[in-house]
């Protein structure tokens, strides 16, 4: 369990490589991961190039690790494959919707986080790229990802040039349901965050930025809603340009 | 590595319950994954009750491991407590749009991964239901799942009462692309199943099911076009209702 209690996402990369054997053995443990009737409806692709990695770079808004790791890593959901084995075999695929977009992203995902715990258990650090979904029409374009493919994540892989403190998380209890969904009451909600509204590096957080809640920072700051519909908007045209809108029956 | 090489979806629990302690650890190992600025966007409703589990079953399309397992784990994306918490800090939340959709549902399915992991390496079994998505407008409705929260997958966790083999992989190369995406030739297609569609159980299904290819049984059997439609229009409906396609500016 240690290496899944000892995770924090790595911002700093040694220029030390990944030794290959080790890398195919880290994919390879991805891909024992479950995945929707054993279809395996995903790809990774691994860039390393340098030319590659400064094409990506703006797509995840020049972060210094995308060059910094030696490898990154997109996870896409993948139908692709899938189709053209149907298309070869006399069956008709009917996966150009929305669920079997779900379906892939899902498998794609489970992938990812095998990858990186097994990267963590080898020493390795790992960060995951949360822009791949905002400028996934990008990514297809420098990564030369064909129809029935979709970027859903991006993960760097290196050794850790850092080891930060371990990130806090709300209670256990406050994201746990027993039974059925319990909601929220307004004390439940002060309860939930108030050790994360005390950590000294939010009073910080809030001078630098002169804002009077922590909650003010997400939504004036980092995830606002302009940016979010404008991601939204690109988000469903990939959806739709890689083919997996024809939703009417 | 043992843990994610040795997985294998498990379809037989013994009755033994899974101690509360040992399920906290597991719980807690889910929330160590990242999140997405670290906004912990997801739920675990943790079932156990028969009766709940009941109600359950046809959204799981009655497999008997939904009442057999101990535990059924139903993951999901979550931005109620996060919006309720905003709205109490003097902050608005624009996160009713698809891509806060797809954020919380990568968030709650990095934790269902390490949750499953870190059952593994306990000596437990899972099992993923795809069902998940098919159903979530009934999952919604028996677990009183509130708006700003969407079901995205279930696991059922437990004993084994069965060690099945391990379930074939496509080949390794076959999944990963190096540099940049490097699309399929029709020789490839043939090399990449070709193992898959030599095995015993490969035959043994298409003499069942009196199909001419493997991947007929995909199209016209396990994941058809009509019922891939149904779900399509469904889930779309539930993220709609969740308040999660306010997608316009």
């Amino acid at each position: 369990m240690n290496a899944i209690l000892n995770h924090r996402s790595i911002r700093k990369f040694k220029s030390d490589p990944i030794d290959e054997g080790l890398l195919n053995d880290i994919l390879n443990a991805g891909t024992r991961a479950s995945t929707t009737g054993n279809m395996q409806v995903y790809s990774i692709i691994v860039t390393k190039s340098p030319e590659v990695k400064q094409q990506l770079m703006p797509c995840h808004f020049n972060q210094d690790m995308v060059m910094q790791a030696p490898v990154v890593l997109t996870f896409c959901a993948d139908f692709n494959r899938f189709n053209k084995w149907c298309l070869q075999r006399n069956a008709i695929p009917g996966y150009d919707n929305f669920l079997s977009f779900f379906t892939a992203a899902i498998d794609a995902l489970l992938v990812a986080q095998n990858v990186c715990i097994a990267a963590e258990m080898n020493g390795l650090g790992i960060c995951y790229l949360g822009t791949t979904t905002y400028t996934a029409a990008k990514i297809i374009e420098v990564l030369k990802i064909p129809k029935g493919v979709v970027p859903v994540t991006t993960v760097v892989v290196g050794y850790p040039d850092e080891w930060p403190d371990l990130t806090d998380r709300l209670p256990l209890a406050s994201v746990i349901h027993q039974e059925i969904y319990q909601d929220y009451s307004s004390g439940d909600i002060d309860q939930i965050y108030a050790a994360k509204e005390a950590l000294l590096s939010t009073q910080k957080l809030l001078e630098e930025n002169k804002k009077e809640t922590l909650a003010q920072i997400f939504t004036d700051n980092r995830y606002t809603k302009k940016d979010n519909l404008a991601f939204s908007v690109g988000l469903l045209k990939v959806l739709a340009e890689q083919g997996f809108m024809n939703n009417e029956e």
